[in-house]
C-alpha cells in the first residue's frame, strides 16, 4: 500500500520530519511517500497561506503521476481536504482530523496544543467542520511560530508542555493532541509532564489510513464529495517556476 | 467611495450582471469596480473549484492597483472570505452572509435557495462560520447549475421558486435568500408566489460595504484576521495566462 | 426617508443624546425623529422595567401620526421588539441586533460591554432571539448603572474601557459593541486602548434601517410578525397621565 | 397555602376554566385565587398581545393586597414571568414551563399541541429560555383560536388530537403537553387516541408551586430576578378604566 | 401513597439518612420506603461502581413485594434511571433530575456542588440526558469522597460551601443543587455563605414523585421505555449472597 | 497482539459471527478472542437488558485469565464502555463509535440503520457521549428484532436496506454504519442499493484497537477513566450459575 503525506508548506526540512515520523508509524508493506507542494508559503500560518495550501496540495496530488492508496493531508488546522476529497475516490485523512478521533477512544476530553495564537480559530474551525468539536476542552497556543520549533527546539518544548499542563489541569482536557510537527522528544516530555496520553496527528493519520484501506472504504460520492463536474478551468494549475 | 466586487468565477457575462446588480443597490456618490479572476472555474459547484477561487479572488484584489473602500466577495458558499480579511484593513463582504444577515431583520427565520444540491453543505458551513445559521430554516437546492441559469432561464426560475415556496411552507422560511446571481425577475416571482421578503446578496452586500465604509469600522486586526506573517512565498502568485 | 427612533426609558437627555447620534450617522436625506415613551421607568435595568418599556415603545410608535419608512428600539438587550414587527410593515431594527450584526462582519467573534450585571443576561437572551449569539464572545458589566453613565463621565467610563480590554484579551473577542449609549468620547477611548473595532449600535441601528429602506425590504409577513388579529382589546392604551 | 394564578387574558370565562382546573389539582389547604387582568386582550395569541399580558399579569399581581405564598402564570408562551421573579419573592411558575418540566420525567421526548400557528414561536422561545428545549421533539399547532376552542368544542377537539397523533407519530414525542386551556374531555382524547401521557400546564403548575412553598424554596435575587431598582416611574401603572 | 427511597451504594447508614430527609420532605398520607441494595459498593463514586448501582437498584426494585406508587433513585449522577422506567409504569424520579428540574424555577442557572471530581462528569451526563443542561452553569467537585462526608463533618462542609460560593461568584450560579446527600446542617450553611436558594435532591425528588402520583402520570410506554421484550436471560439475577 | 471481543448478549452463534468478522479484519498476528457473558439477556434490546450487559461484559473481561492487548466492545448502543475504561489500561473500543469515527473519514454526514425503533434512543445516546452525534445524520430502525436477523435473513436484510436507501435519500447520508451484526451479505447489499461506503462497527472496531495498541496508546487516567477506589463492594461478582 502506497500512502502520499502532503505537507501543507514549502519547506522541506519539514516534509522529511513528516516523513520519518509517517514511517515510523507505518506497517511494514506500507510505502510512505512524503510530497513537498511546488508553490506556498515556508510555513503556515493563517487564512491566506492556509487557502494558498490547499490549492497547492491538491496540485501537488494531482501531479503525482504513481498510483496510491491514501493521502494524508500533513497540516494542523488547514483548509482543503474537502476538495482533495472531491478530487480522489481513496481516502483523504487530515492529521488534525485523525489526531482528535484517536484521542476521542482514549479519554472523555481532549486538547490541541499548537504553535501561533492566530491558527488557534483555524483549528477549532476544522474540528467544527469534521464533527469531532463537541469533546475538545480547548485548543491553545505556546506563542512560537512553526519555524521557531525548527530553530529553538528547547524554548518551543517548554513553551508547548506548559500549555499541555495548563489544558490538562485548568481545562479537564484528560489527551493532549501535538498541532505542531517536527519535534523529536516533544510526545515524551508533554507525557511526562501531565500523565495525560499524547496523540501525534501523522502518526494517527497513518494507522487511519492504514485502516480505512484494508476496511476497502473509500471516500463517499454521492454529494458533498462528488468528483468536479466538467467544466472549462482558466490559467490553471500554475505552470511550475 | 469604490467598491470592489469580485466575481468567483471566470465567466465575464456573470461579472457583468454581477456588477449591473451591484450598481444597482449602490447610493450616489459609490463607485462599483466589478472584476473576473485571471484564473479559475467558469461556475463554482464544489470544494475545488471553491478552494481555486477563493485564492483566485485574493489575487485579484492584490492585482488591483487602485485605492479602494471595501470588498465584496460575489460567490455563494464560497471559500476565501477569511483570507481577503488578513490582507485587506478594509471591510469585506461576502453575499452569502450579507444575505443571512439581512434576512435575519425582516422574520424570524430564513431560507437559501440555491442552484446545485452539491453546494448546499458549502454554503450550510458558510453560515456557520460566519455566526449566521441558527436561524436558517434550509438551504436548498433547485437542482440546475449555474450556467444553466444562463441558459434557460424559465426552468431554472420556475425550479427556484418551487424550492423557495416548500422553504415557506414545509422549512417555516419567513424570509428567502437567493442564492444565485444573474437572473432579472427572480425576486419578484418568488416575492409573488411565496408572499415573503426575497433578499439578493449582491445588493445587500453592497448596502453594508456602503454602511461599514461611512461608519469608519474596519476588519479587527487583533487575531483572526492579522496581517500574513512576513515570509518566503515560493512560486506565487502565477504569472498570467 | 424617515426614521422613528424610540428611547426605551423616559429620560428626555438620553433621548436627545441618542437623536444626535442617530442624525450623525444618517445620510443626507434621511429624517432622524427622536422619541421618548410617555410612560416607563427613566432608566432601564431589568425585566420588570424592561417589559414595561417594550410597551411603552409600542404605544409611542402607534401614537406617532405622521409617515414614517422604519423603526429603531434604541434600548440595549430590552424586549419588545417583536411586537413591534407585528404592528408595522416597515423595517423595525433593536440597536443590539445591529451592533452585533455589525460587529460580525468585522471580526469572528465580538463581545458586549454594558452598564450593569443584572442586564447581561437580558442582553445574552436578546442576541440569542435574533439568532447573532454563536459568535459572541462574552457580555460583559461595568457595574454602573444606565444614569451614571451621565453623571460621572470619568469613572464610568474607565470602568467600560476596562471591561472592553479585558473582553478581548481574556475572552478573545475581536469587536466590542458598546452596550450603553449617551457618551461621547468613549468609542475613541475603547479604541485607543483594546486595538480593535468598536460598534455603537445607535449608528449602526441607523445605516442597517436605511439600507433595507433602499432595499424595498419590509418585514416578513408570513407567520411569527403577522398582524394581530382583529380582537377586543380592554382598558387599552392608558390615557395620557 | 395560597397560590394566585394569574390568567394571561381579559376573558372571565378562561379564567374560571383556569380557576377550577387549578382547584382540581391543588391539596388539600391550598387556595387557589383565580385573577383577571384589568388590561390586555380578550385572547393571547401573537407578541404585541403577549407583551401586553405581560405587564398587565405583573399588574395584577401587585395590586393584589392579601398575602399570598406563590403565583402562576397561566397562559401558553407569553412573556413576562421573568418580569414577576423580579417583583417577587415567592415562586412564580408558569405553565408553559411546568408543563414541559412535568413531561420530562414521563419521557425522553414531549411535544406541545397549541392552537394557532402563529404562537409556536413564542411557545419554542420560552421553552428556550426555561432551559427546557433540548428534549422537545415539536411545538405544533392545530390552527384554531383560543376563543374557537370556548365556541366550537368538537371541532377544536378533533384538530388537536390530531395533531398530539402526529407529534407522537412522525416527531416521536413520548408524552404531550396541551398548549390550550379551559376544554374539558381534551386530556382523555388525546390519552386515548395516543396512548401516550398527556400533561395540562394548570394542573402541573400547581403541584410545583405548592412542591416549592413545602420546601421553603424562594426565587434566586442574586442577578437576573434581583428585585428592580429604586428609580422614578412614569405615568405607571395606568388608572383603572 | 407508598414511595420506594433506593439508596445506590450498600451503606446502610446513608440509606437511613436518605430516608429521614425523604420523610421529612414527603406529605401527610405519603409512606416513604427506604430500600438497601443487596450488592454494589459502599459508596459510588465512578462508572464501574454507578454501573452496578444501576443494575442493582433494578433488582432492588424488583425482588420488593407490596405495591408502590413511585421510585426514587436516590443517587447523584448514577446510571440507571431509564432501565427502572422500562421495568415500571409508576413514576420514576431521579434526585440528580428532580434537584437541577426544581433549580431552573427559581433561578436563571443553577450549579451543582458535589464530592469528587471524577463524579463530575457522570453528573453531566445525568443532566444531558435528562435535557436539563442548558442552564446549568457549572458542575463543581468539593474533592471530598462520600464517605468522607459521613467522617470529619466539618471539613467537608467547609469545603462544599467554599466550592458554592465560587459557583455562585465565578460561574454565576442563581441556585445551588447539593449533589451529595446525608448531611445536616449543609444546606442552611450554603445558603448563609451564598444568599441564593440550596436544593435538596432528595427533597426534590419526593415532591416531584408525589405531584405525579397525585395527577394520576404514569411513564410514557410507547419507545424508550416500553416494557422489556420477552426474552431468555440467563443466570440473573444473582442468588442473594 | 491479543484483542478481547466482547458481546453484549447471551446467544453463542452471534459470538461466533462476530468473532468471525473480527478475525476477518484483524492484521496477520493479531490474535481475535470472542467472549460471550455468563449471565444476561440473550439479545440486547433496550435499557434494562443494556445495564445488565454493561455489568457482564465488565465482569467478563475482569474474569479473563490470559494478558491481551485491547477490549471490542461488541453491542450497538449499550452502555458500559465507560466502565471499561476505569477497569483497564488498555484500549477499549465500542463498536457503535468505531463505526461512527470512521464513516466521519469517508463523508460529510451518516446515518446509522439498526434493527428495533426502541433501540435508536440507546444509540444516539451513545453517539452524544462519544462527541460523534454532530454528523450523525439520522438513527434508523428497521423493526426486526436482532433475533429475527439470525431466522429470517431475507427479510432482515430487505428491511435494512430500505432503511439504509432512505438514510441516503431523505436524511442526506452520505455513509452508513449498520448497526446490527452477524449476516454476511448484508454490507454488500446495502452498497449496491445506495452506492455510498458501508460501515461495518466490528470490523472497523478491530482496525482502531490495533492502531492504538501499535501506536502504543492507552486510556487516560487523570479522571474520567481514573482506576475505581478501593472499597467494600458487597456480594459481587455472582457465583457463576
Amino acid at each position: 500500500m502506497r500512502i502520499l503525506v502532503v505537507n501543507v508548506n514549502t519547506t522541506q526540512s519539514i516534509t522529511d520530519s513528516i516523513g520519518v515520523q509517517a514511517a515510523g508509524a507505518a506497517s511494514r508493506g506500507t510505502e510512505i511517500v512524503p510530497l513537498t507542494p511546488s508553490f506556498g508559503a515556508e510555513s503556515v500560518e493563517g487564512n491566506y497561506e492556509s487557502y494558498l495550501a490547499a490549492v497547492a496540495v491538491m496540485e501537488t496530488v494531482r501531479a503525482y503521476r504513481e498510483p496510491f492508496d491514501a493521502v494524508i493531508q500533513a497540516g494542523y488546522g488547514e483548509h482543503g481536504r474537502e476538495g482533495l476529497q472531491e478530487l480522489l475516490d481513496v481516502p483523504v485523512v487530515d492529521i488534525t482530523e485523525a489526531a482528535a478521533s484517536t484521542a476521542q477512544f482514549l479519554g472523555r476530553t481532549y486538547s490541541v496544543v499548537t504553535s501561533l495564537d492566530r491558527t488557534v480559530p483555524l483549528i477549532e474551525e476544522r474540528l467544527h467542520a469534521a464533527g469531532l468539536s463537541a469533546r475538545c476542552a480547548s485548543v491553545r497556543a505556546s506563542g512560537l511560530a512553526v519555524l521557531d520549533l525548527e530553530r529553538d527546539g528547547k524554548a518551543a518544548v517548554d513553551a508547548i508542555v506548559e500549555q499541555a499542563a495548563q489544558a490538562v489541569e485548568t481545562d479537564r482536557a484528560e489527551v493532549i493532541c501535538l498541532g505542531c510537527g517536527g519535534m523529536s522528544g516533544l510526545t515524551e516530555r508533554v507525557v511526562e509532564r501531565t500523565g495525560v496520553p499524547v496523540v501525534d496527528g501523522v502518526s494517527a493519520a497513518v494507522t487511519i489510513a492504514e485502516s480505512l484501506v484494508r476496511l476497502g472504504l473509500t471516500t463517499s460520492k454521492v454529494r458533498t464529495y462528488a468528483p468536479p463536474r466538467s467544466k472549462r478551468i482558466v490559467n490553471w494549475p500554475p505552470r511550475a517556476g
